[in-house]
């Protein structure tokens, strides 16, 4: 999963698209400070490392849907930093967007970056419509209802929910599309990659959850704590900090074996693995012991 | 601009397609009261007629795109109305969503409905995805940034702004939108479209402001008076109640000059102008004398 060079360029070319002169300044500047600097673009080098894996490495195709994937992510984080959730005054170790622009302009800087994230999917599949109609579907699904991170979200606004259905349409819905949205933007079948792309997201959350009890706050760029303080469900709580390791390991390795027989899927195995040792270093998971 | 019972279908069709036992509850219901019932659907109305004007009166793409065009304007309702921009008790006679279902759902609701806009175009251009990548362009752009209704409702956020510019972003980009999709979604030039779609939705804005300042709150289902309350730009503040009249009535005769040679502009422009006529009742106006 690398290419994280190309898809900063692909983003700053997208969101400077759509600033320029008439747009409102301060709206231009919160969506912005919502896209750059970025975190590890984690689901944007999935999506092209998965393209990479199908035999086209170099597909800009790919690179727009990862991009739009990307885009959604970052909508959803401004959002879900909103007074009304989490309340959140740090994101990426800067104030987060409703702190630094208010409230009005964190809720129209994620509306303008959804309808961004649509926009610069189509304008990437422009010479390949025909792939179009199927990444739109791959991306909207993972994104809105029923299923998507919105309704992910949404779960939190109900009395009751099951801790693999929160996980999975708030943080692995995207995981999945990245991967799947790779096949598909080289012309592949994504289903296939469905299942690489669930388990890859569980992990990435499981890791989150580990992340939120162990680290400090100076190591994450945002606060810590914050699933206990919020009453939000978590590996970390479900299976305790060690039985939360351990199911991370097994999930990482059940998304290796998950890759469909490809061209490139050695190479993606080994990136997997590396992402992984970046995800939870040992220095953290020793805390644990 | 008839066609409202098939424009409810397929709204319906839409909001069903994405509901269902998987999605919570509450996310599900807010979305369907932010739809459900709904106002005049002028825009997927206008968005029709271009397209019968333009010779193909059953045009599911058209349907489609005029679905997509309502649903991004319901989310803009459902997001202006939120207690950091307007704090709306009440919408079409009832109780707002965040009033109804509370502020986290009238931010989720707001998201789901921007997604399944894209998501049901799509959809309904998946038998013709060569108009997709323009129809998307064209429905995006009347959204987003730099120049849609989220930039419009964004400078509310600065300390100055022209009115002719925000109103034209606030409500005149998803009618430019809906006559430019029209012909876009049935093969169609969309470019000869786009000065009767200015000029309607400034007469549809002007009408509005008039009514804010001339109706009755059990008139409008919503509060009466809000421009001046909220110090927001207004025609009615600018030309005075009877030179916003005036305005109103030149702009619906600029729309009606600027329809483009069609097989069918007698008959559109029959429809203009009863729909000037209910925009703006003569009991209405005679308040202002």
């Amino acid at each position: 999963m690398d290419g994280t060079r190309r898809i900063e360029s692909v983003l700053e070319a997208a969101v400077a698209s759509v600033q320029g002169r008439r747009c409102p300044p301060g709206l231009a500047a919160a969506v912005q400070h919502a896209v750059f600097p970025g975190g590890a673009r984690i689901r944007p080098r999935l999506c092209m490392a998965v393209a990479g894996a199908c035999g086209n490495p170099d597909s800009p195709v790919a690179d727009a849907a990862g991009a739009s994937i990307e885009l959604l992510h970052c909508a959803s984080l401004v959002h879900d930093d909103l007074p009304c959730f989490d309340d959140a005054a740090t994101r990426r170790g800067r104030p987060s967007v409703h702190r630094a622009f208010g409230e009005r302009l964190a809720v129209l800087a994620g509306d303008a970056l959804i309808v961004l994230a649509f926009q610069t999917l189509a304008r990437g599949a422009a010479s390949a419509p025909q792939h179009l109609v199927p990444l739109l579907e791959t991306v909207a699904a993972a994104t809105g209802m029923p299923g998507g991170i919105v309704a992910g979200q949404a779960w939190e606004c109900e009395p009751e929910v099951a801790l693999d259905v929160y996980q999975q349409e708030k943080t692995g819905s995207l995981f999945t599309a990245a991967a799947v949205a790779g096949a598909q933007a080289v012309g592949a079948d994504g289903t296939p990659w469905r299942l690489f792309g669930d388990r890859l997201g569980e992990a990435y959350q499981v890791a989150d959850d580990i992340r939120d009890v162990l680290a400090e706050p100076e190591d994450l760029g945002k606060p810590c704590g914050r699933d206990a303080a919020l009453h939000r469900p978590s590996a970390a709580q479900t299976f305790g900090v060690t039985g939360a390791i351990d199911h991370f390991r097994r999930l990482v390795n059940d998304s290796i074996e998950a890759i469909p027989a490809c061209r490139g899927s050695a190479q993606l195995r080994a990136l997997i693995l590396l992402e992984a040792q970046r995800l939870l270093p040992e220095q953290l998971t020793r805390r644990a012991a």
